[in-house]
């Protein structure tokens, strides 16, 4: 049986190019003890795919060259060498960018089964994007009733949870979007109070127009110049969840300290890095709440679904151009729910 | 009867120059409903002395010019319009480079009476600086025993108190200290693990050799390429108590952002400002610990005293050359303990 893989042959530099990425086909692998082998359903593209990619310090291994490229994925057990599954289960976790992932048991886990939540809703938004933002905002953030919550990358499958919890919680917020489109539909659709498009915008003078008060929390998907203003405008004792920094990915972070870096100092800030793995073993509540929210309406997102596993390295260039509209993912087969 | 002041005449492009402040003669003041005079007994000479000279955001309101120049200060009432304060009280506080401060007396309370402390003592460490190093070190650090923790400014007045109080904490300790002299003061007397003379070494380098476990806290007093280094070397989970960057305090905190900030998303660091007047309220609970550390001989101090006010202008350049030995002090007048 065939197995089409994409193979990380070459660090990117800057941009993604032809080439760093090649499509090969080899048969599907036999899994060694403790290894499973999964049929992809779904492939999640993510920003932090880039910094994968590369060889900078991280908060995983790089993926090795002439290795599958590294994904999120959901699937079904078609061969299992490992206890704890058999063929037919459903699992989601750490796999690659193939038809058929071979992965020692303990990266993946059962897809969790959340009441009127959909598979495909709980592989977008439940495996890893909603968690981010609740976990982001709520333990970092420390959200107070009345306080203002800027919230970059706004319309992203991260930052628009994270803008949505904010009005949950009680704050004020302001989201940082791309274009006319996305600006609407987190304001009209997503109830934030606020877009600033930074495409068309100085988000510097529209930021002190729109928040004459400050910025109590900033929840950072972008890092590079936008982190820099939001800095320029914290309160006193403010909180920065810096839980990415997409604008960087494609120069290996190089450039990316902010000059306003005194101002950490000067209003006495709070700036912590995030990353959701870190807050595994708390995933029942993340799931608790969040369903919660979605069942009664208030939580809203939308997925960029793309068909074809063969359409995978040039989908992921769109979320660092910001083409993407929604949670980025790749339909790799058909399996029944 | 005559004060001498010190005049902010102009604010200092760079390093500290003549003229930029001035030292002048007027009468002393009458104080105004609601304020009171005091004559100085010791003023403190402070790296954020040269925050406040210049314009740039901080956490005061910056010395305007023409006006003396904003100094800790302990002293004795010599005049009072204050309900709150009689002539004769010891205070201390906010006052000014002057014989004679004339201050609102809420910037002023009644000096401590710590058992067993001077009043020199209370005023040069209790005031500002062990506090500082105390609660910076212990509510945004969280030591935990068996940790690294690595101090910059080590020899310092702040330093050198937080290494001592991560010693008592169970932590590995290194600091970073300009000089063989300052170096052989934290390990032989402070009883510092390590030293690191970053003009003579090089610091990246000697950490790594020192803490090949990483570091788990750092203590920040200095910002620029020291921070960087430490960001570069931080373990999973740190924490970094940004309590001052008197490296850049020379330049307006220009070029103060460290290239390794993208270190604080990938290893979920937790970097946070630090000032002690946000602590104000939790005082006692400083006093008490540092004063039994004191009594039970296990905390060190030493101070650089200065004689005469005139000196001032001179001397708190020092700090920036890192010429000062122990907690920069002038005396400006005799007052009987």
């Amino acid at each position: 049986m065939e197995n089409r893989q994409w193979i990380l042959k070459r660090r990117p530099q800057g941009d993604i190019r032809d080439g760093d990425l090649v499509f090969e086909t080899s048969p599907v692998p036999k899994p060694k003890p403790g290894e499973i082998v999964i049929r992809n359903e779904w492939l999640s593209l993510d920003p932090t795919n880039r910094v994968w990619m590369s060889d900078i310090p991280q908060y995983m291994p790089p993926v090795p060259l002439d290795a599958p490229m590294r994904g999120f994925v959901v699937g079904q057990v078609t061969d299992s060498a490992a206890d704890a599954y058999a063929v037919g289960d459903h699992v989601m976790g750490i796999g690659s960018w193939s038809d058929y992932s071979c992965q020692p048991a303990h990266m993946l886990s059962p897809v969790p089964v959340i009441p009127g939540i959909s598979r495909k809703d709980v592989f977008g938004q439940f495996g890893i994007v909603a968690p981010t933002a609740y976990f982001g905002l709520l333990d970092i953030g420390e959200p107070k009733i009345g306080e203002t919550l800027l919230v970059s990358g706004a319309a992203g499958a991260v930052g628009s949870i994270a803008g949505q919890l904010g009005k949950v919680w009680g704050c004020k917020v302001v989201g940082i979007a791309g274009g006319k489109q996305k600006c609407d539909w987190i304001t009209d659709v997503l109830g934030f109070d606020h877009a600033i498009d930074y495409k068309s915008e100085n988000v510097d003078a529209r930021l002190r127009e729109l928040c004459p008060e400050g910025i109590d929390i900033y929840f950072d998907n972008v890092g590079g110049e936008t982190l820099n203003t939001a800095l320029g405008q914290m309160n006193l004792f403010g909180r920065v969840i810096q839980c990415g920094m997409i604008s960087s990915y494609n120069n290996d972070a190089k450039d990316a300290a902010p000059a306003n870096y005194p101002m950490i100092l000067m209003q006495r800030l709070k700036v912590q890095g995030f990353i959701v793995i870190d807050s595994a073993m708390r995933y029942p509540e993340a799931f608790r709440a969040l369903s919660k929210l979605r069942l009664e309406g208030r939580l809203h997102w939308r997925h960029h679904e793309i068909k074809g596993l063969e359409q995978a390295e040039k989908a992921v260039r769109m979320l660092y151009s910001g083409e993407n509209t929604g949670k980025l993912m790749i339909k790799v087969s058909d399996i029944e729910e």
